[in-house]
């Protein structure tokens, strides 16, 4: 019963742990890390927060840890805040950050910690896949052996037959955010690539190889939410505002999708939240997309709009998407070089992405704008995309 | 950057299944079946709907699935629904339901399903109190041994000692809520149960005996929840608006509570919904409080207001809180009699209360125009409460 008009949400902190193995860090450890930078120097403490809302994946299952939400809350110094967990496998971050802009808008909060965390490293190796196999459809996919290498495999021989991309296709995307991660001090992986390199990778679920693939991360990211109002009552520096939110949602299990070398779900949401902001794929100056694996890139610059369908390689392949290129897509090195905490992934963009539009990115992008983070959970049954603006 | 004014959110329809042992039911099937229940007679199909947001503890630890959001919208035939799974322990479900009238009050989505479901039986009991426990501290809690029971065993001990409430006080809860669930369908148990039988069942962790708590239960519920005019348009009958929404947080190891003979969560979170919507504890008619023990249900209705701290008890103890009382308290039964499968029970205290503001409970409260929900996370640090009215 508490609409307002005009409850435009801007983004007045932002914090985050490197990405990268933190074996003797908890994930409160983590988040209290990501928080504090958030807050310093801003005029606003944690006690002044209406709510948290904290992206995690797989807490319950890696540290016997769920109800996260006023766990990590009260970590912070936010005790009495309405919060939450919001879980939507690798799209967690992503999905918290919709449901804090609504919240914003509605009036029902005026300033929300949205953050994401996981803690992956703790624990041996298979469990993880166990754990991560969790945004499959256990029925039809993870009790048939199928995993999500396995899973974006399928996706990538298909879209490869169909659209006559080669391996070397795939693997300019991985040289491109490789390079981009170089850069950023929050990135896992520091180091160049080069193709002879990726293709002489390990395969890991033909014609995916290592380099393909994202690894696995620990880590945490934040960014606090607020109101336009509640930012200019406590002379709060508006660093980007939130221009456009959109999610959509498709089947969990790739044999119940329509499609298998698009995703729908994807193409929704960005749809939805080009309408929301009253903007075009033309506006989009700089992207943050979630290439978990190198095909997922390609598909996602189509999603986008970026690229009609099958052409989206074409932006490693030949320029565009680097960072020097028309439209630059992962300055940050994506998941691909920067890692992927999973619940955190979603939020991590917006960091880089605030970053970028405040002008302090490691890998500036001239005259950014409007930009755009897409986070995708399982292999596309979830996808947000939100969409900034310069302050 | 979607806010209109009077958004108000109304429910438009409801479902649920028998809450009781489904071992043969995944939680896809419990939440299929009352997803049905709730388009039936309605205008409406899921197909309509914008959203779906899923209250669930437990899936990732019992059944290996996470990613319920879209699992499930998919399921109910809403696979392009916006979905997410909210997670806040045993108050997933009212913290979904918050969730969602935001989204709406913000106009970013007009129709919702908002459900809750767990499927809890199909593992050996200590794999669930296992799993339950995830709701504590894992750190300061659960490692050092202390689970549900013995959290609440620690309230009620030091509760009793202060305000000189006896064991038969408790059991007047119990007696009540037990008796309540008889006429309930929904209902797990329904049977009465004396004094005599409650004070001579086995001690679970003192003072606190078997029927001083609540059941391990399977089981699902949902209500569709729609802006006022995206009723008008689509002919939808509203059977209770949404009058105000609360949420309120505290730390999650009882060892670093100011209280533990009272819930300042929930104290917050009430006054958070009585303001929303313009009423006082007076106002109300009927409540559905979080008794996963007896001595919750107690300091339920001191956190509402309905009474002083200490004399929380006199409610059963006198017949003001029994079906014929003068403000009936759990007449569906409550967790104890109904039971409480964890994801569901937030979304099923609206299921109940909606019936009660419609005139079609089989426990009917005479006159009732004013209904409070509160449904409580851990041992009190997530609570949400949710006051509605009659349409």
């Amino acid at each position: 019963m508490s609409c307002q008009l005009e409850m435009v949400a801007t983004i007045v902190g932002t914090g985050s742990t490197k990405y990268d193995k933190h074996p003797a860090s908890s994930s409160r450890e983590l988040f209290g890390e990501a928080a504090a930078e958030a807050f310093d120097g801003i005029d606003l403490t944690p006690a002044d927060l209406d709510a948290v809302y904290v992206g995690n994946f797989m807490g319950d299952l890696i540290e016997d840890q769920g109800h996260m939400g006023p766990l990590l809350a009260d970590h912070v110094g936010a005790r009495e805040a309405a919060s939450v967990r919001v879980e939507n496998a690798c799209a967690s971050g992503g999905t918290a950050v919709g449901q804090a802009v609504h919240a914003i808008e509605s009036g029902a909060a005026e300033a929300i910690l949205v953050g994401g965390v996981e803690q992956m490293s703790i624990a041996d190796i298979e469990h993880v896949t166990d754990a991560l196999a969790n945004a499959a459809d256990d029925v039809y996919e993870n009790e048939q052996g199928l995993t999500f290498p396995g899973i974006y495999a399928l996706m990538a021989r298909r879209y490869m037959h169909e659209f006559g991309v080669t391996e070397a296709d795939l693997a300019a995307v991985s040289i491109k955010n490789h390079n981009n991660a170089v850069a950023n001090p929050l990135s896992q992986f520091q180091t160049e690539v080069s193709q002879e390199e990726v293709l002489a990778s390990k395969p890991i679920a033909t014609p995916l190889r290592l380099y393909d693939a994202c690894p696995v991360s620990d880590g945490a990211s934040v960014v606090v939410v607020a109101s336009e109002s509640f930012a200019a009552a406590h002379d709060l520096d508006p660093a980007a505002h939130v221009l456009g939110t959109g999610q959509s949602s498709d089947a969990v299990a790739l044999q119940d999708r329509t499609a298998i070398t698009h995703t729908p779900a994807a193409e929704r949401a960005a749809t939805a939240a080009y309408d929301d902001a009253g903007l075009t794929p033309a506006d989009v100056d700089v992207a943050e997309v979630h290439d978990c694996f190198t095909i997922a890139e390609i598909m996602a610059v189509e999603a986008l709009g970026f690229y009609e369908r099958g052409e989206g390689a074409r932006g490693a392949v030949e320029g565009e998407t680097a960072l020097d290129g028309r439209r630059p897509v992962n300055p940050s090195g994506g998941l691909l070089g920067k890692g992927h905490p999973v619940g955190a992934t979603g939020v991590g963009q917006l960091v880089e992405l605030t970053k970028q539009l405040d002008g302090r990115h490691p890998n500036q992008v001239e005259d950014a704008d409007v930009a755009l983070a897409h986070n995708v959970g399982g292999s596309g049954a979830s996808t947000t995309v939100t969409i900034l603006g310069g302050a």
